[in-house]
């Protein structure tokens, strides 16, 4: 009901890339994207950059400024939109509104990250720094919150570690013949069972990996472009300390978002073909999966040990691989869930590798944890 | 024309602020906002976070997100808004925007900025890898390119150099009565004349300060509250390298969003009665008066020097005392100038300290040197 068309899209490959900065990621990105949309420099009249680390990581500051003259867009309006993890899928909720509004005829949506600009402790200090101060000075970071939901979560339901783990095997599954995933490799339930504990019951193979990498869209009006269809994009805050929740594998900002989304669209839960879920964890898209109502609570683990969710189930759940196996560069994997929605959507994709039949498509990106999600619904032109 | 209208408007004292952090800063001021606008939390439905160093200073992540959790309004969207030192108007620019659009009937736009966190070499370092990277790595910050600029306009009209000291002192004793300055206290001709070289020829009070603040707005539709309203608001980028400017003391962003932000109102430079302009070196007062066309090319320095720009004159710049000696607390400023318009265009001053008649205001925020302009006209109530 936005109005609002995506006529075209463009990632980098997710790996970490030594050669290219962040601007540059950024750049490839969005000349990809306007290279789909058949879409002039000229045409484009605002620009929305969604990132997190730069200034933490002391490379460039004004990341939006720097990007449009890097891609030669002076003069357009811009600026950069930071939400933590989901940086990129707030960026495109602005990027929508500036279109749907009439503020702009085209607009450039860009998410970049570059994290192996630093080593590995600057950048997971930088990032635990957005959990809640009271919490972050008693060591707990993004993984201990994993691993305590993780491990509340199995117990509740009584299921099985080896959930986990089908969360993982799926994703990677799923990432082998998607050519711009991190790991386009095979794991087994054994080797995610047997990877090294990061935060118990959460492994190695539980959590996302760091990534460079950038994902761009550009977005038009439904009466200037072809396209596929923004239907709605809602987004909501939670609490900031997880310990001020009252259930703590409840993640309030996904439910209270998705129902926006749901409601602004008339759209159903049924309605929806293929989801990009924000697994950053294992645990997260079993527990995103039942916040938003797709499946009961305490049913989501069961569904994916069935194979459910599957590219080829009932409900194909993160059919590129999810941050889990297509890699987490922060402020591109919002826009890359949508990437991969528009490839499904278009029915651009060959053999298995393609959601049979896709006419509407959603996503969840999560700040944090769960501190603010936001969520996307799209629809086969 | 938005159909927005500012319902209320909240600001910390400029200064430097030991006790309170970031996040404090910005509730105190949204609080005064909210009471100023007659407005419950539970009215609100958007918050737009303008802020810059939080990542740099390595205190706190996801700053929106944590913002919303201290002030008690989760569950409302919000994100964080960065452009450099513009980025407080580009917070508002989103948050009319989230308005006009329909998308949030009640909108909180705060700017915040904690510069005494760190180290003045910290905070320098941080902000001059805003400049390009070929201009950074050559030692070019930005008081390089403002004594450049300063050089280069003195020059090219034979002004004196007490023309810019004249800014200086008219922004100094517009500041002598406003209590939420950082400097309340005059300074004469010959005190930023004898000041130490900064970059020549500016000198230390050519230059603002560092300043600790926060400021905000709460934005409603003209149906729905009274209030200044909001007639436009416009930004535009320049080019990032300032050597790839054809003229080193034209700014291209401002006149780009000023041309803009005019045609969108449909009002002309004439129908201003005050303006809120960004002078962060004392020739930027100057180059931006002229390049948004209140004056002549070469003529405001005489302007200045004739008194006109004087809270009494006939063209009133910086009645608060503009960046220079109210603060320049960087996310925060943009904000601190639609503060200043609203008590200005509301009556609500005393004495000298008031404008007389003023009923249309302007400002204008500028990110980096010229990378990014925002512009805004605001109309009595």
């Amino acid at each position: 009901m936005t109005g609002v068309t995506i006529s075209g899209v463009g990632i980098t490959p997710f790996e970490s890339d030594a050669e290219r900065s962040a601007l540059e990621l950024a750049t490839a990105a969005s000349e990809d994207a306007l290279d789909d949309a058949a879409c002039s420099l000229e045409a484009v009249d605002s620009v929305h950059v969604g990132n997190v680390l730069t200034e933490a990581l002391d490379v460039q500051g004004g990341l939006a400024n720097a990007f449009v003259s890097a891609v030669g867009l002076e003069g357009v309006r811009a600026d950069r939109i930071e939400n933590t993890s989901a940086s990129g899928a707030s960026a495109t909720h602005r990027g929508v509104e500036a279109v749907a509004s009439g503020a702009s005829d085209v607009a450039v949506v860009v998410g970049v990250e570059k994290m192996s600009d630093a080593d590995t402790s600057t950048v997971t200090d930088a990032i635990s720094k957005l959990t809640h101060g009271r919490e972050y000075v008693q060591g707990i970071t993004l993984p201990s919150f994993g691993g305590l939901a993780a491990g509340a979560y199995l117990d509740r339901y009584d299921a099985p570690r080896e959930a986990l783990a089908e969360v993982a095997v799926k994703n990677h599954e799923n990432a082998v013949d998607n050519d711009i995933a991190q790991f386009q490799k095979e794991v087994s339930v054994e080797d995610a069972l047997d990877s090294p504990v990061v935060a118990d019951p959460l492994r190695l193979y539980d959590c996302c990996p760091m990534t460079d990498g950038a994902a761009a869209v550009v977005l038009e009006r439904e009466s200037d472009a072809e396209g596929v269809h923004v239907r709605s994009i809602g987004s909501a805050t939670g609490t900031h300390a997880v310990a001020e929740r009252p259930d703590p594998i409840e993640i309030e900002s996904v439910s209270r978002a998705s129902e926006r989304t749901f409601a602004d669209a008339n759209l159903s839960r049924n309605d929806v073909d293929v989801a990009c879920i924000h697994d950053a964890f294992t645990v997260l898209e079993l527990l995103e999966l039942e916040e938003i109502g797709f499946f009961e609570r305490g049913t989501a683990w069961e569904a994916t040990m069935r194979g459910e969710t599957a590219r080829d189930g009932a409900f194909p759940v993160n059919p590129g691989g999810g941050l889990k196996a297509r890699g987490h560069p922060l402020g591109a994997t919002g826009l890359s869930q949508v990437v991969e929605l528009v490839w499904q959507l278009r029915g651009d994709l060959r053999g298995d590798r393609q959601v049979a039949g896709a006419e509407t498509g959603f996503a969840v990106n999560v700040a944090g944890f769960g501190n603010n999600s936001v969520c996307t619904l799209l629809e086969a032109p």
